[in-house]
């Protein structure tokens, strides 16, 4: 493993907070003379406390190492009463659970031997355990994997595909380490004051708290969790350019972000008006999910998509190259979602070619539901034209693999010509 | 039983339809010459067809009575294709359910004896089974006797209480009956055209099917729901002017009307600004909901909730006088939800005096959520002047009991007098 100990010690409380802090019921970061704390509000009346450690407060004096017999969760607490003051917090009924760490930030320097033998989560890495990230960063490190295994075991991809999990779970966590690091650093600095020129001023943190709302403009009050941005909810995670992340033609849908998951976007069905979250319709089934954005279905479109439907046809296109139908419980290759612009009565989800609506919900419809408050937007929001076709390739962990206008398929036989094999080779017929 | 047989004889048949009417998947009303058919998509792929029939399909000429062996699954379709045509329904591979019915129009003249034997659902009222209306005017037949059998049981509530079941309910079934014999009369009537002057035209069929739409505004598109309007949903329902139904302070809300259920209405919570529901916080529970509406939490504010707190502490008031607590299994009798006007990054639930929040998430804010997208615009929507303060009580069943302003509390005082027993009476103790 690649990193080092650092000197952030931190401790845990998880109590019903009896308190006047109005705030108890926010994420909250608390930047005083005294320290700092974070509170996060849990299942229930509980919160949690994450109150910064100095080495005096925990350490051994003899060994240098954490004695957790040094700490107790009434000393945690009067610690972060400190932090608080001058609100109240009153003795708990019950300490529900407790505990003092020190964070190692350490990655290791393989993920894998020859593609055969694997580690994950903890195995790799190791950080700050806040806010969960080191289960999520686990559970995202396998995500990752168990596709690319499964087309692998299935002889749909050739092995060199498993190259990728090192390639782009080893910079996350580096990532990770690196955020956390900078977030530790302040939180550990006092506030700058007449006293102490060397401080972290009041608006130095706030800033940095802050700095991440870009990422999520949705969370506009739960600051404590923007700290974390992108990371916490993995929307910020960026896989680098390889063979299943092609950004050359990025310019199509500038603000969908190829290596980034599909962010959460509601569209309507054409078929019903009824709202559907885009993240629901992109399981982690194995397929490759191919959105077709066909914008304003006019009659000039239409031609466009039966000439499109033409080629998707041809034994040569990547459709039927790899192709590959369910077998057993071995899903299909692609799933097909076509997304229409346009008024909700005036469209029809009969007005596209038949292999763009495998089954009616598959037509969706960039626009409002009948409230006019869900939906909509997602052209213009990702920067797609809707007077043109456009595919977006979602990759089976929800990562948008690449991006191409209807004109240029012969760049998407190649992305999957990088890993995918033939179905010829493998079924022995087209 | 008060009523008729009507002359209107229904089809019902259930397929999985394949067919190229783009509407499929919503709800339709079509009328055309050939007659009129309904089209309700339900679970899964499935869809129900309603289709009109004449006597001569059905009706044993000898008996005049209708005979189910007339008609067949295949016949009742080859009557929708003839409506729906040009669109093409396919032969289904299955006929999933099928039935013919004359609808029956009859209301029974009273819905108890003594206030000691009561009848409820198919018991006293029959009509047209569409939309599962016999279903639910059913349950809420019985949704509307339960709570005042429990309070008059727990002898918290005088029995005369009970008489107001058959006044409520027995004057719905007569007003659902009203509705649906106009529909089916409108129905029934051909289209107006150059040959048949007396038929209704396709303005008049439209107007009908759409005239529910003020009720449910946010249904523009769904219109065959809409023809059921208030009735399908329950929130047009209107119960008349009674001891429990008291609307002489309607002029403080004027658009939250006392007789009918409190409407969808999205609040977020003052404590963590999270949007929750109304209608999830008023739970049937037998408890009377107390909804303060406390507007803008200014210093005058806070003088007259103090003065408020104070009064609602004294024993001759109805919160003391009839504030049964929790007894075993019996709830207590009030329960008090606070919702505050002002922008959630400055509200602080702490700003209301402790007697308006028994517990912080008890304490609502009229704002949007940090979307701003959910949620707000309550009071504007209401007509409540969020300069002042208002109390809106809601029924055990949900449907809005008074409003009254915080200056007349003695009216709420004998809105509770007319049913409540003091507990003083029954506990023996205040």
């Amino acid at each position: 493993m690649d990193g080092e100990q650092t000197d952030f010690i931190w401790g845990v409380v998880d109590i019903i907070a009896d308190t006047d802090f109005p705030d108890i019921r926010y994420g909250s970061a608390i930047h005083s003379e005294s320290g700092s704390c974070l509170i996060i509000p849990r299942e229930g009346e509980k919160v949690r406390f994450y109150i910064q450690l100095s080495d005096s407060d925990v350490k051994d004096p003899i060994t240098g190492r954490v004695d957790k017999n040094r700490m107790s969760p009434e000393k945690l607490l009067e610690v972060a009463r400190k932090i608080i003051h001058p609100y109240k917090v009153h003795e708990p009924k019950l300490y529900d659970w407790w505990t003092v760490y020190i964070i190692g930030q350490r990655v290791a320097s393989r993920y894998s031997v020859n593609e055969r033998i694997f580690i994950a989560g903890d195995a790799c890495h190791t950080h700050s355990p806040k806010a969960g990230q080191g289960m999520n960063a686990s559970m995202s490190d396998t995500h990752n994997l168990a596709w690319k295994l499964v087309q692998v075991l299935r002889g749909r991809a050739d092995i060199s595909l498993l190259k990728t999990y090192e390639l782009e779970r080893r910079k996350y966590a580096q990532d990770l380490i690196e955020f956390d690091r900078k977030i530790s650093t302040l939180f550990s600095g006092k506030p700058k004051t007449a006293d102490n020129d060397d401080g972290v001023s009041h608006e130095e943190f706030l800033k940095s708290v802050l700095r991440k709302s870009s990422e999520l403009p949705w969370l506009t009050v739960n600051s404590a969790f923007q700290i974390y941005g992108g990371f916490i909810t993995g929307i910020g995670v960026h896989y680098v350019s390889s063979g299943i992340t092609n950004e050359i033609h990025q310019q199509c849908a500038p603000h969908l972000i190829i290596g980034e998951r599909m962010p959460p976007q509601v569209f309507i069905r054409a078929a019903d008006a009824r709202p559907y979250e885009i993240q629901d319709m992109l399981p982690s089934d194995t397929r490759f999910k191919l959105l077709f954005f066909v914008g304003y279905v006019t009659e000039e479109r239409v031609g466009e998509l039966d000439a499109l439907f033409d080629k998707l046809r041809d034994p040569s296109c990547f459709l039927q190259k790899y192709g590959y139908p369910t077998e057993g419980i071995a899903q299909s290759m692609f799933s097909i979602i076509t997304i229409m612009s346009g008024d909700k009565e005036n469209v029809e989800f009969t007005q596209v070619p038949e292999l763009f609506r495998p089954h009616w919900s598959n037509v969706l419809l960039d626009d409002t539901d009948t409230t006019k408050k869900i939906g909509g937007g997602a052209c213009t929001r990702f920067g797609i034209d809707p007077m043109t076709v456009t595919l977006v390739i979602i990759r089976p962990d929800g990562y948008v693999g690449m991006i191409a206008p209807a004109s240029a398929l012969e760049d998407v036989d190649s992305y999957f010509a990088t890993f995918a094999i033939p179905r010829k080779a493998v079924l022995g017929r087209d």
